[in-house]
């Protein structure tokens, strides 16, 4: 376990966007013996899978906000003790200045948090991580408070990448590993060692779903060539933001694109819903591995 | 010019597969005063394009080959004198084993052709290319007999890219260069200084198709930024064979795909119909412009 600061005695904060991932995030936490406070923002986090979580009354105390009540977040943050946080799940919508202009602690913040989504080359987050810290709360990934949720080494159920798999997943790893350094492609696909497709603006889901067509018209995947979905992270990438993901629609998804498998960089891939995950994984016959990135230069 | 070698006294071969760049290969060489022997492939040569040049019998003799009339390809090469060739258009089909025993010529050399289609590393190209050179003729690239069928620094109609442009241009020839090192990806497209999209199998129309979806539903694109295609060669690609081409609907794609221009690696991308490709250019209001890579570890 990594988690021995001080501030691990206080509780931590989840900030909670879609998916199962926040509430996952709170039950590892837990399971720690470690208080959450779990804000569950409007029209992005899942009722259905937050409020059950506000039940365990003695571990969680669950609240609910709107985009831009940051006056009421930071101080419900204060009230609670809770130094830390984390940002968990997806985010469908970007907020705008007037769903920002949310009430008087956000008015009283608004020229440094205009400055924030104005801001200069870093992403919106790692402004928005800095907007908390300014106010003394300090953002932590998901390494340092849940480190189970991310894929280790090596595979991750009964299935392993077979000789012809490592060499796509070589393949397919420089890519990613050669784009990361551009801020661009944290996902690629090779058969064998041909890589074809790289992820842009579509998304993983995106590739795939060109993947299976491309495979259906007969351009690519020979039938000794193993296809595989290569999943990185762009070089010095803030570990505290939007982290990939496989989850079990990564895993169709592959499946239907006619993969053998899903490689994620160790460490640095969430599994979301693994238990789920995994289920696809045996049924489909595709396997998930973690793997080390070669480092530039080596 | 460049063609300055005693084999230009000698007629070139152009082994000519679809679309009119055969034809504009063989105008740009008989300008020279140099004979031409066209061998237009069946099934992939248009006749349309390539009957007309055989009318022009002092300066050009056309033959009409099968896939895989290696044999008779050599001798007919060898009758004419022909010891340089260059292969010009589009192939559709991979030839296979059946298609290439043609002749008693080809069978003759069948071992060493067989070596060449199952390969090692290099592309069948290549190989293909060394098939010839064993023969005594020598492969030659677009450089060598037509350097104006290529694009070349700067802009090359009326419209030239703005500073924002410039900055796109920049992001999208980063990845691209990045990218040849590993052999893929010889496109990108990107909005201000973001990669919105890479080349993988799909090749640049698919892409261009893809970002046209992304900007429908707004995932891409805001109204301040520029959006350009940049084409690029691999690093070490054997200039000989299948550069990349910007022609006429390669600019109806990047226009709808709300595109403000296009830019070739200069001296490395060919510009196929150079006329009509102008002139959707002007029709579109789309610059199209030739770029000079940044050597690597500048």
């Amino acid at each position: 376990m990594t988690t021995t600061s001080n501030a691990a005695a206080t509780p931590l904060a989840i900030i909670a966007g879609g998916g199962v991932l926040p509430a996952e995030v709170a039950s590892e936490v837990i399971a720690t013996g470690r208080r959450v406070v779990l804000i569950g923002i409007r029209g992005e986090a899942d009722p259905a899978i937050l409020d059950p979580l506000g039940q365990i009354t003695d571990s969680v105390r669950l609240e609910w906000l709107e985009w831009g009540q940051i006056g009421r977040l930071l101080a419900l943050l204060s009230h609670e003790g809770a130094s830390e946080a984390i940002l968990a799940g997806s985010i469908s919508r970007r907020p705008d200045f007037r769903s920002i202009v949310g009430d008087f602690g956000t008015l009283k913040r608004l020229p440094r948090i205009i400055a924030a989504m104005v801001g200069g080359d870093d992403s919106l987050l790692t402004r928005v991580i800095g907007l908390f810290e300014k106010e003394g709360v300090t953002i932590v990934g998901l390494g340092a408070v849940a480190p189970r949720l991310l894929i280790g080494d090596g595979p991750l159920g009964s299935r392993r990448p077979d000789s012809h798999a490592q060499q796509a997943i070589a393949a397919a790893a420089a890519v990613v590993t050669a784009l990361g350094q551009l801020d661009v492609g944290q996902a690629a696909v090779a058969f064998g060692r041909r890589v074809v497709a790289i992820e842009g603006a579509e998304g993983t889901d995106g590739m795939l779903e060109r993947v299976a067509v491309l495979r259906q018209v007969g351009r690519i995947g020979r039938a000794d060539e193993a296809g595989v979905l290569v999943k990185g992270i762009k070089s010095g990438q803030d570990l505290r933001v939007d982290l990939p993901t496989i989850g079990p629609h990564t895993v169709i998804r592959a499946h239907q694109a006619g993969l053998a498998g899903i490689a994620g960089e160790s460490g640095r891939v969430v599994v979301v819903d693994r238990a789920a995950t995994l289920a696809e994984a045996e049924r489909c016959g595709v396997f998930i591995t973690g793997f080390r990135r070669v480092p530039a230069g080596a």
